[in-house]
């Protein structure tokens, strides 16, 4: 036998034990249930590609923090950074295979070599949902009524969605002639709720006059209402544009379905990522707004055009699926962790396990989550057990019965009924 | 812009489009029901792990196909091959956060460069399910009994699972005094249904005699019936011992099961990989044997021992997903790609998208699976879109009237009903 190897994982990485994983597969299938009422589908994709195919048009942060070696093979790869790229690629791959508008959801890890001191994992899932395919209003709708429907599925109290529209604050540099600078500009801008104004100003400062950093400030303060907003935001870009018609039109189709209260058009969200073309957004949980959005996503006219002549335009979000997960916690709102066993057997004689095995079988082929304990051992570790594992109910073999009857014990009261039939027990469980 | 980046994947990776990728979730949810039924939990590790890690006491063959690469932070890491390796590190690291004996399941992907010629993937899924912290028969039978309630929920029509003990073997190998070959010997015996006797006969007689090689071919047939076998293995073997003993009280347990049917005790199953040290088993579909097995596991009572100085033994067994979903597909035993949309409401005239946007709301609020067309388009395209994905039902809003009514349209037979309120819409698709 050789040395004893350390049973370590890899910096950022971790395991995830059942209380965990069933939290999350419930909340993935909450998720998934949403996403079915609105016909989204399934899809896979793998988790290594090119790296030039993962490069195309990322931000310049996550190249840097990917995953990236070469295969046996020479070939230059990566793990995908998020599910965004691979989709870009996937569409442009299979678009003549798929029946467009194609709306597909992903539920996957992704992997970044982030920084673990900021909390951060280097693994971690992402569930994104996009519609493709069509330029509509109603895909833009789409997405932002599914996040509503999942909120609501979801049972968060209190929440607010901030759009925007990428459009309106190109415009705006254009008017004020800065165009050059937008990329620098978006980032900064992107970081207000973070820096705050006076940290943002200097920054601008440091690219475009006093004079301009002060149009930029004044353009991202929200004012009483959406409408007021967006009038605002229309006057200081230079006038009405394709862009503020498409506000318009979502606010007025929100507004239509009474949810106006839940969105806040918000100049100041830009959005970190350069593929965003159109309508973008971002969700808060009200009562815990510093963990930041737990659902952002956007438009993207032109995002699989790195791969496609196609003309594939785009809009989706991402669920930040352990962010929200951790907020609902902090908020009280527990994802079950369904208990699957309802009843563990206990072995007292392995004479009669063919018994066990018996009562087992025709427990579950009546859909009862049924455990035998696995070996003989005094009672009382059996129902220690079934107590840590929060087995509702033991069953014990009672003997010297003519026929095969069992005594029945809730484990949380301790009440006990003797002499039960399996028919009898089916019968107390069903209560 | 920059040039076009050619939108490919991997060799031996691939992309999965929505109805494979919802036969596959239809598949996995039903082994995850029976899994519950067993009182199986789920677990996740680290796609990526420390090389050092998963070398551990892996097959020679594995180790060559690893995705193996330094990451930014200098450490030698690898994509997991299988799932037991990172399992048994898991357990190490998790036992005492744990409740045990201790059921899990996983299903994830794993990663190897295999030669893809052979018609193989880089990138596949595996199912393992274990149950870990007792040696007793119980838990082998708990692994064999799951493994028919998998295949019975899954409407496989006929299958055989075949069962040995490596500790007969292995005691053959030393009553024959050639324990000394074990390993290789072992790894040539795997081989018997895949290249047949003669191939391994003369492969064996490359390492041990004649005579030895004449003993280990007339130990690895079967005789009539599982008894016999038992027999004759025990007779050559040098008599009963704790592994003769062990297959026995299984083959009783089956029996007062009324399962003995199912399962075949066959001497010449080895299964390659080096960490099982006691039952191991296939399961084979009996209208497709050459797709090989389709679930196979074993008893390895040292698996966390390169990591640990607990003692972990376990048994468990995994699932060839994507073996098994070609597989019944084959036999004409279709996972439904579950139809989730149930409506497609048209979009004739973007003026009523507020309309279209409630009567959605209305319908998903009562669980029926809504899209709604998101532009407009000339009505044919529009049923030509819900034909092709298979929706069963177009509502059209009906104009020029007071209330809001629709006609609904049956997709298949073309029959349709008009002046619907969406109370009677909800009507008719309950029927």
């Amino acid at each position: 036998m050789a040395e004893m190897i350390e049973p370590k994982v890899l910096k950022g990485f971790r395991d995830s034990l059942p209380e965990g994983e069933g939290k999350r597969k419930t909340l993935i299938q909450k998720l998934e249930k949403v996403f079915e009422l609105f016909g989204y589908q399934p899809i896979d994709t793998p988790v290594l590609e090119y790296t030039q195919v993962l490069l195309g048009k990322g931000g310049g942060e996550t190249d840097k923090q990917m995953f990236r070696f070469e295969d046996n093979g020479g070939r230059d790869v990566a793990l995908r950074f998020d599910l965004t790229v691979p989709f870009a690629r996937f569409m442009a791959a299979n678009h003549s295979k798929l029946v467009l508008p194609f709306r597909r959801y992903h539920i996957a890890k992704v992997w970044r070599g982030e920084n673990t001191q900021k909390g951060r994992y280097r693994e971690f899932f992402q569930c994104d949902f996009d519609i493709v395919g069509t330029r509509s209003v109603m895909a833009d709708m789409d997405t932002l009524l599914l996040m509503v429907k999942a909120m609501d599925v979801l049972g968060v109290p209190s929440y607010e969605i901030k759009i925007n529209h990428r459009g309106l604050f190109h415009q705006l540099l254009s008017h004020l002639h800065i165009s050059d600078h937008s990329t620098e500009i978006l980032r900064i801008v992107d970081k207000l709720s973070k820096i705050g104004e006076q940290e943002v100003s200097s920054l601008l400062e440091g690219i475009i006059t006093k004079e301009r950093t002060k149009d930029i400030l004044d353009f991202v303060q929200k004012e009483a209402n959406n409408k007021d907003t967006l009038k605002k935001m229309e006057r200081l870009s230079g006038g009405p544009s394709e862009a503020s018609k498409r506000l318009g039109e979502i606010l007025d189709l929100l507004d239509s379905q009474g949810l106006s209260s839940y969105f806040i058009l918000d100049p100041s969200i830009a959005r970190g990522l350069d593929y965003y073309t159109g309508v973008v957004f971002e969700t808060f949980l009200r009562d815990l707004p510093q963990i930041g959005s737990v659902c952002s996503g956007g438009r993207y006219d032109q995002l699989a055009n790195l791969y496609t002549k196609e003309d594939l335009p785009g809009v989706g979000a991402s669920v930040g699926l352990d962010r929200l997960l951790a907020g609902l916690e902090e908020l009280g709102i527990e994802m079950e962790d369904q208990v699957k066993t309802q009843v563990l057997i206990l072995h007292e004689d392995s004479a009669h396990s063919s018994e066990y095995l018996k009562a087992a079988q025709f427990l579950r082929q009546r859909g009862i989550g049924v455990e035998i304990y696995p070996q003989k051992k005094k009672l009382p570790a059996q129902y220690t057990y079934g107590e840590k594992k929060r087995i509702p109910f033991a069953l014990i073999l009672e003997k010297g019965t003519e026929s095969i009857l069992f005594s029945m014990k809730e484990l949380s009261t301790g009440e006990r009924f003797d002499g039960l039939s399996l028919d009898m027990v089916l019968e107390r469980l069903s209560i």
